[in-house]
């Protein structure tokens, strides 16, 4: 078990190592270990490993010139500057904050980025000011349309953060497949077999051997299959990666430039880096404050009680699984897979940092 | 098979035999046919009566003095007065299309209102303004969230529309279940079963007999069972409600009022009518319309040659089977079930009218 702030610490002091400034190191460490935090072990130090190698490839800017490109009252588009996505997310987020201040809500897409850890956080960051956030973003292609047999967009996450009263926030936080391709990690780890819905191999064949993806298969969009509404899993991949990609100018669809290093970036991008989608909906644009969070405790208070099937199983408000899980972790400090520790410990040698 | 200007036209007298105004019955009859035009047979002319039948139990209210309770240069919240969706969605899409001139885009929740047909109506109407549309909106509780026999949700759709240049719009628009509730109509109908993943009984058990509804069962989530991400459906369909309810002051979850008037309005409301949420982004308030059209355009004709499982199923763009439908439909006319027509007869029966 490791204490989070000592994870923190580590992770950024390697950021900093790869040259990043003192505050942006803090701050895409904070964003990491959130992950871990939250029991998504996948996109957590597990990944750090993973933006190193990037870096040594010469992908990621450790000192960006993160830019705004075009602007209106409500509108943003930034220029990451091939930073890291950790960096450009949390900076975007208050921009945007600043602009719903001013006119109720603000939208920003963002190209020439790079994975920004778990959508969540960056939806979270406005919660404290009493706004909605809302983060989604593009990703590795993985993910195979309904009837395609070919990779063409991400898992494309999507997050939304609604803040309450005296419940808890509510926090969505999932990639728009059936599973997170971290799952189909944990399985392979595991040497269990996916179950039906979740992979199917380079013929469009249902599949159940975690090794699939590597043989050219596909993850499946949320739904599963056809008459399971697979289309609309499809859909909602596609508009996110039509919202962080084609709006702000990064690549999109297959060209999105792959997280792990050893895969090539395409010889004809149709855009620059990756493209996020960023959202900030202030609550009094719409209601009082007071009115509008009374009601979401209503609503979580009612949704919690709905009779479950089976009374061991209660009714799940989103972003509870995760606030168990944080406190637990900040409590009692966050596990790592051998595998992980063995990870960490090469980039703390390479870096002549103890871990 | 019918023309559709005769439906329209049939639809408007019925609209105007209730109180509406001539413009607002036209409005109503245009959006009502168009989901007739684009096969989504469940929400169009078929519906009639249960709107006729929802004025006689004094619900919609046709002469509504539609009203801003609320507004920012981004945000405005509408009262509906209780009128019928089908006026007030194009209305408010009218509103935030000048807002959205004025500060880039605009968002809206609605309270006070009733069903408003098919979501990608009011998504479409800003795409010749060069906008991305967004709609969605609460609906009568019949799906129950993960793990939980209790129905909470409605099937809560999200309809975005996207401009593009040479290539047609990309128009998603689907219900955030596995399938929607009119697919149950037409299994009724044909005396088929549902497939697995569609519905449960009244104790939370895979059900296939479409009667299952009318027993206590409910319609389950997009991703169907919880291991194939049931919960994101549930997230989505939370996330629309939210939105649309608790952020306007409509009502929400299982107070949403049914659309059929044989069921009881709850009691003790949680707010005023169903609840629905619009938005409208200008393109040119992110990105050239010009750049944006043409790697929409990339976007689309990528996605349209993506590799098919099967050669004689190609790979389909949200938006393209509604468009040849509306095509082949202006055409040809619209075909009407036997019992749609009888329905349709015995409301021109009731205001004197001819069909």
């Amino acid at each position: 078990m490791y204490p989070y702030s000592k994870l923190q610490d580590f992770c950024s002091a390697v950021f900093q190592s790869i040259g990043c400034s003192e505050e942006d190191a803090k701050l895409a460490a904070e964003v990491l270990v959130e992950a871990d935090l939250r029991g998504v072990d996948s996109h957590g130090v597990a990944r750090l490993s993973g933006y190193v190698r990037l870096w040594e490839n010469g992908r990621i800017n450790p000192t960006p010139n993160i830019k705004v490109v075009h602007e209106t009252p409500s509108t943003v588009v930034i220029d990451g500057d091939a930073g890291l996505g950790l960096v450009i997310g949390p900076k975007v987020m208050d921009i945007l904050q600043e602009k719903a201040e001013a006119v109720g809500t603000a939208w920003a897409s963002v190209k020439n980025s790079n994975h920004f850890g778990i959508a969540g956080y960056h939806a979270m960051r406005v919660l404290p000011q009493d706004m909605i956030g809302i983060a989604m973003t593009n990703a590795s292609p993985l993910v195979a349309p309904t009837h395609s047999k070919e990779r063409m967009l991400g898992t494309n996450p999507i997050a939304m953060a609604i803040p309450a009263g005296k419940q808890p926030a509510f926090v969505a936080d999932f990639a728009t497949t059936a599973v997170a391709n971290g799952k189909i990690e944990i399985l392979k780890r595991q040497k269990q077999q996916a179950p039906d819905g979740w992979i199917q191999d380079a013929d469009g064949n249902i599949a159940h051997e975690p090794d699939t993806l590597k043989q050219g298969g596909a993850l499946l969009p949320l739904g599963s299959a056809p008459h399971q509404g697979s289309h609309k899993g499809y859909c909602l991949g596609a508009m996110v990666d039509i919202l962080s990609g084609v709006l702000s100018g990064a690549n999109f669809g297959p060209w999105v430039p792959p997280f792990v290093s050893f895969l090539p970036v395409s010889d004809h991008p149709v855009g620059e880096g990756l493209g996020h989608f960023f959202g900030a909906m202030r609550i009094d644009a719409f209601r009082s404050k007071e009115a509008f969070k009374q009601d979401m405790d209503i609503w979580i208070e009612r949704f919690r009680k709905a009779t479950p099937v089976d009374e061991a199983q209660s009714i799940l408000i989103p972003g509870d699984l995760e606030r168990v899980t944080t406190k637990e972790r900040k409590t009692n400090g966050i596990p790592l897979l051998n595998a992980v520790e063995k990870d960490l410990k090469k980039i703390a040698d390479k870096f002549k940092l103890t871990f």
